[in-house]
């Protein structure tokens, strides 16, 4: 044995040395997708369900209109009356519901609205030879095909005067043309947008029945940190972890439960592991080290299920299941912490809670105005600028910079099978201001 | 006179006709711009300001991180003292913070933390021949200049044998390298991301001055109206447009104040225009008909700026001012509330509250599958879906039929210079849903 051979290790070096293995990212999405069904439903007044995913779907009970409805401001008549009317051919047909007094002001808090204005109903029938005086929205009385607009017309007295030619059905919106009864209005799974919330409120739905939002616990651990938005203080420094993931949570539709920062011991990480929630994140002491306390308590509690990925940052990320929880071990650098939620955690939640699980970030494609350079085997998280409509490439490494994450318009992500790109090549980037694409 | 001819319309036909007079969309939007000038700051939490808007710029008291520190888990050393060092030639240096007692249990609570772990201080120096064991974040002790990694070293007992080289500042984090002292950290009107709170919290900021919200009171106004999500009975429908208005002013970062369904008549729409808000959104009696009262109140009592615009749906649009409040005149068919939403008032929200002008909406570019027609001089708002990875135009009228706009993938803009778009045209789709591009 040559003088310079140590002996074995003392362990607890072999506990700070890294990761004897590493999954590929594919591994860890497989078993993220695996573990990430959709939770079960809840139901919610109409107003809180914009962004809302529905849990089942929606057929409507109702015809959209519940009645034919005039769509144009005019008159109401048979279409065979207006046959060669003209601005030189002037055919005058009597009004059966002439102006209301012209003395009276209308909408008078009060005063009934008078028969063809919407939401009124008229008994009568409009015989051949007769116009119903109509506005936009009012139910089509009996008797009408068609409604001949205000512009094609003169009026005089009970008399109107049409000046144009109108076939049947013109300007009448048919009853249930917007939505027809026991149609599928929108299926399961559905993300609501505003104007669904409009067709909703129309066929009638007060309530809907939606995907539960994931309930995720922040656990910032670190013995170092100061409560967010405290000034530093000699070693001590701000968690800046805590109120991104917070962000993030939030945008991905989860609710978020902060109970402060939690201390690097066994005991207060396994509480925050036990908590009530879909979603435990733990950012800090995931990696292999002495004070890396979450990855062995969710292997000994739980199922540690992958553990170091092959990527950059963020390779000592890990995540697992701890009863019927989630738990993600995001890295303390806040790049890494930031990259891994945005890989892993930040899908499962939009997953769970029936969202799409793509990224929330636009992308366009731009040439890179240098190489950027990978190494095979390792998907990396490239923060880059556009600069002139190309791609300037910032920082691949540097996992505790995060203002290269606030300085960077979006990333590009380099996989596992490529050594990178070459100059001018055109790359992907998603934009972290997803603010409609560029 | 030929028998024909009538007399001149009498006043209530004259205030059902139709708009003498349209604006373009160009000049609506000037208008618009001139008055949606960002509102006054607020200040705010940090964890509330995701998505906000800074009023200033933020300027950092502190250097990020406020010391030199260690990136990787190892042993800082003088880098001199690694010369030669590989796995044949392993170099033997001091420990002069061996590991606490193997027995205790890291992470105990009340145990205090042995120097080499962050947030901890160390009063001695490191000397040539020496190494400090230290772990990612912490402090690098006076007197060394790198950090030899783990995985680099074998340890005995109180001595390390270096088994790699490094060179002076590898491995160390440099004192203000993520934000130095005095930097301009974000500029005055950026949307503030999740990771932007990271970095506020990170030099102690804990409250931050933002662009205030705009307030926007919501007056949807129609007799025939039941409250949203009312089964629809007889001639009365269920309020759509409530629902969606307040679903898009959230999306666009407004406070919705919804005092339920207005009463079609000047006393009650005056009373709307007059709340204590920044926006007045009137939806119906946005015409020149006889119940459309809220054009008219608004230049009395006002300034009536803009009133019918060049454009379908949405031609009966309108917005003006009255006393501070912006008033947007909003056509009550649904599919023109949203279209002149989308044109007009959401933009003046998003500018009143600091955000982009611009439509949140990601976009695609993709050829037509057969012609879609327009108008010159008119600009047409089109639902059209993605089929096959080309563009089906669904509707360009149908102004009520708010189904349209579900079914619907995104629109397309046909502006007021062109006749419209050829088959196989690329036409450019604003995606509802702005989840991404596809």
């Amino acid at each position: 044995m040559p003088p310079n051979t140590p002996p074995p290790a003392a362990e607890s070096d072999v506990r700070m040395r890294g990761f004897a293995h590493r999954s590929t990212v594919v591994q860890a999405l497989a078993w993220l997708d695996a573990n990430s069904l959709p939770l079960g439903d809840e139901p919610v007044d109409l107003p809180a369900a914009a962004g809302r995913v529905l849990a089942r779907e929606v057929v409507s009970r109702v015809d959209v209109p519940g009645f034919d409805r005039a769509m144009m401001d005019g008159y109401a008549l048979h279409a065979a009356d207006t046959l060669g009317a003209s601005s030189y051919n002037r055919l005058a047909l009597a009004i059966i519901n002439p102006p209301v007094n012209e003395t009276e002001t209308p909408g008078t808090p009060g005063t009934p609205e008078p028969p063809g204005t919407p939401g009124t109903s008229f008994d009568g029938t409009v015989e051949p030879g007769q116009a119903f005086r109509i506005m936009t929205g009012a139910p089509i009385p009996a008797g009408a095909d068609a409604v001949l607009p205000v512009e094609q017309v003169d009026t005089q007295g009970d008399q109107v005067f049409a000046q144009g030619e109108v076939t049947p059905g013109k300007n009448i919106g048919q009853r249930g043309e917007d939505v027809a009864r026991g149609a599928c209005v929108f299926d399961a799974g559905r993300q609501l947008r505003p104007q669904d919330l409009g067709v909703l409120s129309s066929i009638g739905v007060g309530k809907i029945n939606v995907v539960r939002r994931p309930r995720v616990r922040l656990a910032v651990t670190g013995n170092e940190l100061l409560p967010a938005g405290t000034t530093p203080d000699g070693f001590h420094i701000a968690d800046a972890n805590g109120p991104m993931l917070a962000a993030l949570v939030t945008r991905d539709g989860g609710d978020v439960i902060d109970r402060g920062i939690v201390k690097d011991n066994p005991g207060d990480i396994l509480e925050a592991l036990n908590d009530d929630v879909d979603v435990v994140l733990l950012s800090g002491g995931s990696s292999v080290g002495q004070d890396d306390h979450a990855p062995v308590l969710l292997a000994q509690h739980g199922e540690l299920a992958i553990h170091g990925i092959a990527m950059r940052p963020s390779s000592p990320a890990g995540m697992g299941r701890i009863g019927q929880r989630r738990g993600f071990l995001l890295p303390g650098n806040p790049v890494s912490c930031l990259c891994a939620y945005d890989f892993f955690a930040g899908r499962a939640i939009r997953a769970l809670g029936g969202r799409s699980r793509d990224w929330p970030y636009a992308t366009v494609t731009r040439p890179l105005r240098r190489k950027l350079v990978s190494q095979v085997g390792r998907v990396d998280y490239a923060r880059v600028t556009l600069i002139d409509d190309a791609v300037e490439p910032l920082a691949i490494g540097g996992a505790s910079v995060l203002s290269s994450t606030t300085r960077a318009h979006g990333f590009v992500v380099i996989d596992a099978d490529s050594e990178g790109f070459a100059a001018d090549s055109p790359v992907h980037v998603y934009l972290y201001d997803s603010w409609g694409c560029v």
